[in-house]
C-alpha cells in the first residue's frame, strides 16, 4: 500500500453534494453553492458543434492541432504572451495537468509548497505521488495568499511551490508585485513554480496576470471547466516551457494518452463565443455583490476580499468551530448547499466556510434570504 | 526533474503513426496497422443516444450508478463473478485505471513485475510513479507469457506483478491452470496482482477469465477502448476488492475527479448493442486468418499463437535486427504501417513486429500483398 494512502482525504464537498441530491431526490428543493461547478453548461454554439463532430468526426485517439494553436493565441490576447502551440499539452481536466506535471518535475520523496487554505487536491496528489506537501499558513493579512518572504523564510528551499490565483477557495489574487517578488525568490532558490490558472477569466477587477509573464519557467496548469463551463468535459492544458515538452509528452503518452476527442471539438467551438460566457461571470458578479452586501448585516462580516473565481470564503468562527456539522445543519433546515472550510484548510478550516455563487441570481437571492431566516432562528434557539 | 525521467520512454508506434499521418496528408494510400486503435467507432445507436445525452442532459460532474451496474452485471454474465457496483471504479480510461491502481496500492520505491514483452505503458507508469519495474522475460516457451515458476523465482519478492491476458502485444492469453497457478503463487509470497483485461471481448478460441474468478484481491483494469471501440471517448474502469474501495475512491477524487460525462451516457448505451460488436470482432476473427495463412507462405513463420486482441507478434529476426528501421522501410515503400518490437521489449523487440489487424478485411489482404511484394522486391535487391 502507498505509505501516504491515510494522508489522502476524501472531499467533505463530495459528502454534502451527495446529501445534496438525495434531498433533491426526495423532492425538497436545493441551492447547490457547495460544489465549485458553474450551473451553467458549455455555450449553445459549442453544444452544436458537439452534435456535428460526433455526426462527422471519428471519435479515435486525436490530439487537436487547432486547439493547440487557439490556446496558444489566448496567451497573446489575455496576456500578451509568446506562447508556440507545441507548448500546449492538452489533458483530461487540470487534475491530469497536475498529476502529470507533478510526477515529471519532481524527485520523489521532494518537499513542494503549497498555500493553506488551498485546493485539497494539490496537497493530495503530492501525497498520492510520494511527495511532501509544505503547507505555507496564510491568512488574512495576506489574503490568503503566499508572499515571497514566506518563500525565503522556507530552510531547506522546497523543491516546488504551487500558486493558485485566483485561489481556491477565496477568490483572491497575487497582487503584481507579489507574483514579481515570488517568481524572484523563487528563481535565486531554485524552486518550480506550478501555477494553476484554472480560475483565468473569472475576474472582478483588474486582469488577472498567468504566472507566465514573469517566469517563463513555471507550468501554468488551466482547464476549459470554470470560465468555459465545461467541467464533465473533462479537458484542461498545460503550457509547458519548451525545455520540458519533450519529457512532459513522454509521461503523457504513458499516464494518460489523450484527451476526449468530442471535447476538443467542443473546446474549441466554445472560445469563440466568449459573450455568452462572460454573461455567465457578469452574473456571477451580479450573485458577488448581493452576497457581499448580505452577509456582514448577518453578522458575518470577515470574509476573503474574492478578486476572482465565483468562491466566497468567510470566517464564521463566531458561530461554530466546526463548520462541517454547521453546514450539515443549515442544509438540513434550508436546502442551501455550502461547504466547510475544512476541505481547503486542516488547520483553521473549522471556522471558515465557502459559498460557491455560481448560481443564478434568483438562487443567490433565495440563499441569503434562507441563510438569514436559519441563522436568526438559531440565535432565539 | 523526477529522477525516472530518462526511463520513461515514447512510443514508437507514435512515430510511425505521424509518419503514416504525413504520408496520407500528401495523398499517398496508408493502411495503419501500427497503432492498438480499432477502425470502427462507437455501435450507431451509441452516437445516437451520445446525440440525445447532449440535447437532453448536463454535462457536470458526474459519475453514472446505472454504468457502473451495467458492468457489474458483465461479471456476472461473462465470468459468473459476484461484482457489486461498488467496486466498479469509472476512470478516464484503462490508462488512469492503471495510474490510479499503481498510486494506491504500492510504496515508493516498491518492484513490481511485468511481462516482457509488454505493454509500455506498464513499465513506464511504474518508473513516473517512483516504482521499480522488473521485467520478466518471456519467450515464445511460455507464448510470451509469465509463469508460477517464474514468480516462484523471484527474490525477493516483488511487492506487485502486472498480467495482461490477452497480451499486448502477442495476442496470448494465460492458460486457465497457469492463471490458477500464479494466484497461488502471489497469495503465498503476498504479490499484489494488477490485471488489465483490456482485450476482454475480443478473442478467438475458448472465452477469457477474469482474474478474479481466481484471485479476488486482484484489482482488475479495463476499458471501453477496445472491445466497444471507444479509444477517443477516454473511458475505462478498475474492478476494486471491496477493501480497497474507499481508498481508491480517495484516491480518484483527487487525482482525477470523474470521467467524461458524455462518455459515460454512450457506453451505457454501447453495452446494449454486442452484436454489431461482435460483428467487429468477427471481422478481426477473418483477418487474423488471412495474416496466419498467408504470412508463413511469406517466410514469417515465428507467429505468438493469438487467441485474443487485435494484434499478430512476428518475429522478423531472419529478416532484420532493427524492426523500427524495417517498419519505416516498409511503411515507406508501401503505405502498409506495422510496429516494432521495440516498444514492448527493449531487449529482443529489435527482432519482432506487431500487426494489428482491427482494420477492414479489403485492407488486410491488401497489406499482405503489399507486404509480399516488398519482401520479394528486397530479397532480389
Amino acid at each position: 500500500m502507498n505509505e501516504a494512502a491515510g494522508k489522502v482525504a476524501p472531499f467533505y464537498a463530495v459528502e454534502l453534494n451527495r446529501i445534496a441530491n438525495e434531498r433533491q431526490r426526495r423532492g425538497l428543493p436545493v441551492i447547490h453553492m457547495e460544489v465549485g461547478q458553474p450551473s451553467a453548461g458549455a455555450p449553445a454554439a459549442a453544444i452544436e458543434a458537439g452534435h456535428r463532430a460526433l455526426r462527422d468526426c471519428p471519435q479515435g485517439y486525436w490530439e487537436s492541432g487547432a486547439l493547440a494553436e487557439r490556446l496558444a493565441h489566448l496567451y497573446r490576447e489575455r496576456y500578451g504572451l509568446p506562447v508556440d502551440p507545441s507548448q500546449i499539452l492538452l489533458t483530461m481536466g487540470a487534475s491530469a495537468a497536475l498529476v502529470l506535471t507533478i510526477a515529471v518535475l519532481f524527485a520523489r520523496g521532494a518537499r513542494v509548497a503549497v498555500p493553506r487554505p488551498g485546493y485539497p487536491a494539490h496537497r493530495n496528489v503530492l501525497h498520492a505521488l510520494g511527495l511532501v506537501p509544505l503547507e505555507l499558513d496564510c491568512g488574512s493579512e495576506t489574503r490568503f495568499q503566499p508572499t515571497a518572504a514566506m518563500i525565503r523564510a522556507l530552510d531547506p528551499a522546497p523543491a516546488g511551490l504551487i500558486l493558485t490565483s485566483p485561489s481556491n477557495p477565496t477568490g483572491t489574487m497575487l497582487p503584481e508585485a507579489e507574483l514579481r517578488a515570488i517568481t524572484a525568490a523563487c528563481r535565486e532558490r531554485d524552486i518550480r513554480i506550478i501555477s494553476d490558472e484554472t480560475y483565468h477569466g473569472i475576474i472582478y477587477g483588474p486582469r488577472a496576470h498567468s504566472m507566465l509573464e514573469y517566469g517563463p519557467d513555471a507550468v501554468v496548469v488551466n482547464t476549459f471547466s470554470k470560465y468555459w463551463c465545461m467541467t464533465g468535459w473533462r479537458l484542461g492544458w498545460a503550457v509547458v516551457p519548451a525545455p520540458l515538452v519533450d519529457v512532459m509528452r513522454r509521461f503523457a503518452g504513458n499516464l494518460f494518452l489523450v484527451p476526449p476527442t468530442l471535447s476538443q471539438h467542443v473546446a474549441l467551438a466554445a472560445m469563440d463565443h466568449a459573450a455568452e460566457l462572460d454573461g455567465h461571470v457578469a452574473t456571477y458578479a451580479t450573485n458577488r455583490r448581493l452576497l457581499m452586501a448580505a452577509l456582514p448585516a448577518l453578522g458575518i462580516t470577515h470574509i476573503a476580499p474574492a478578486d476572482g473565481a465565483f468562491y466566497l470564503y468567510a470566517d464564521v468562527g463566531h458561530l461554530t468551530h466546526d463548520s462541517l456539522q454547521w453546514c450539515r445543519d443549515l442544509l438540513d433546515a434550508t436546502g442551501v448547499a455550502l461547504n466547510t472550510g475544512k476541505d481547503f484548510d486542516s488547520v483553521h478550516g473549522g471556522r471558515f466556510i465557502r459559498i460557491s455563487f455560481a448560481v443564478s441570481t434568483d438562487e443567490t437571492a433565495q440563499a441569503i434570504e434562507s441563510l438569514g431566516r436559519w441563522l436568526e432562528a438559531r440565535k432565539r434557539a
